[in-house]
């Protein structure tokens, strides 16, 4: 896997412009937080962990010009950059993990200087990242035992190495199988508004040759009933303490899809993912995008002047349609509110 | 209404050309019968009813500049004509209908002089195409009923004036309904890959003020899941003889998500869309379609080159996600093998 999402390059954060893709292979480099603020906000970077570990590396951005010895004023401009990070993008809940634990940083450190706070801050952000590889290789590992010979997989979005600090999620159980030597291939649904499996997936996918079938995404109920389906491998932004997952528009449309023609429907996601303080699916915040997205597509009009438009970026998959989530910790089964509590607890101890 | 979908001016078809909607409204003037041919293959035209008024007029095309005399060249110049017409797009059966309508009036003048014949079959077109009119009317009325005040309608592809020769046959019912001074809203999948619900219902609703929001196809899961649809209406390009219904691909999506969600899913289609030699969907033929049109969207290519593509138009509804059958002899219900015979069969005779 050479493609690197997001890397630190001692001053800047490099990303891949995602925006480009499939066409070009192109970089960003984010100096000024803006700049970051931006390229989170256009989808330049996206995919729950990589906007995770793109918010901690902001922060480094945020203050590494800044000054001051005072540690308050100091906290104060952390607070400050944590918050306009924050407010990029409302979904994915790594970002908010991600920040926080950065918080906790200079929280925990009020007794060193300034200057020190400042290293520990690059070397947690530094963590994040590292510990994204190690996440995506522990899912894949999980993951890859529940793909068999000959299966044909369902995917949405990108939730691949594009979206990650290394393997991907839902596509790096593939890549593990593959290197396992499993023969499958996979349907990609393009995943309008802004075509991540169309124009991200599918390049995935073909650069590690694996068979990749591109399908709108109102194809997928039709291979269903076909029999041309047999297990829906997802990602996602944002999982409930009770199991509820928030991912890309549409995700929940294939759950339900995959319940009636009886497939397994599977998610994959780092226990980054998790936001154990909320009950349920009913208390994440979906974004809504610019109705630009979907009444323009590359910059060309596909519908009338001034139409009326509902562009939820995000939908909510309640927890008795998926079968499994796979974590780092291990495949986390129904009933979740019990066992997401175990699985994700007692691995921490 | 004061669209003109098909119109015949004499010795020219004249259509809209709906590849140019919603950007401009251009008319395409279709002398020679290949003309229209590749009219109806590039979605020039399109819509059950409408490809199959086309087909009645293209056989009109086809001979009027023929000048044989003997009625067994003649014959076999129709024919011709016939099975050319038929290989333009193989799943509406309107198309079938209309030209074995034809053929039957030639089979059944034999002992007329040809151009007397000739005189038959432009009357047989034009009726074809005036029926169509009478038919909408009638589904209209029929469906309206199902509208109530303050419900929020789902569509799919486009069902309208632009698939008909007048009102529609899914829009038709909503067009009734605003005639009753019913308030409705509506949302249109946008219906990749061609975008028939973005570009030309959207265009029809907002002509006729109904209020229409648009929604990518994989967002309707979400706004069923949030209570904000109360029924779904779509058309059918073919229905067997058990109520099984091929329309525009998505439909079944939809179909499967409102049983999951318990929402009714109305199909509106005339009698002329019926299929009573199959039995059921399984033997209805599928179109596949080219990559392009999944892979380039308004000629921009949104997908890595050399992707592979799986491109139905269609897909079939199995009769028991159906709640009712929407015609111009009535509104056929449950159990449809036994209804869809006596409703059809009644009113005819």
């Amino acid at each position: 896997m050479t493609i690197e999402t997001i890397k630190w390059t001692g001053n800047k954060i490099r990303i891949i412009d995602q925006r480009k893709l499939p066409h070009k292979l192109e970089y960003v480099y984010c100096e000024e937080i803006k700049t970051l603020w931006k390229a989170i906000k256009t989808l330049q970077v996206r995919g729950a962990p990589a906007i995770g570990i793109a918010g901690a590396l902001g922060v480094i951005l945020g203050v590494q010009h800044r000054h001051t010895e005072s540690f308050t004023e100091f906290k104060r401009e952390i607070d400050g950059v944590i918050k306009y990070l924050a407010s990029s993008r409302p979904t994915a809940v790594n970002l908010f993990n991600a920040l926080e634990r950065m918080r906790m940083v200079v929280r925990e450190n009020s007794r060193l200087p300034v200057a020190q706070v400042k290293k520990l801050l690059l070397k947690t952000a530094l963590k994040i990242l590292d510990e994204d590889k190690e996440l995506c290789r522990k899912m894949a590992g999980f993951g890859a035992a529940l793909i068999k010979n000959n299966d044909r997989l369902l995917t949405v979005c990108n939730a691949g190495a594009l979206a990650t600090a290394d393997y991907g999620t839902a596509l790096g159980v593939m890549y593990r199988a593959k290197e396992q030597r499993k023969k499958f291939s996979v349907f990609a649904c393009e995943t309008r508004p802004l075509l991540q499996g169309a124009r991200l997936t599918t390049w995935e996918l073909q650069r590690e040759k694996i068979p990749v079938t591109l399908i709108c995404d109102n194809m997928a109920a039709t291979l269903m009933a076909q029999g041309r389906i047999d297990k829906v491998f997802a990602g996602a932004d944002r999982i409930a303490a009770n199991g509820d997952a928030a991912n890309k528009i549409g995700t929940y449309n294939l759950a339900v899809l995959a319940k009636f023609h009886c497939l397994p429907f599977y998610v994959v996601a780092p226990s980054t993912s998790f936001d154990l303080k909320i009950k349920s699916g009913k208390q994440i915040t979906i974004e809504e995008r610019d109705s630009k997205e979907v009444t323009q597509i590359m910059g060309r009009a596909i519908a009338p002047k001034g139409i009326k438009v509902y562009n939820p970026a995000f939908d909510v998959t309640p927890n008795q349609l998926i079968t499994a989530i796979i974590t780092e910790k291990g495949i986390i089964r129904p009933p979740y509110i019990k066992n997401i509590q175990r699985i994700l607890k007692d691995a921490k101890a």
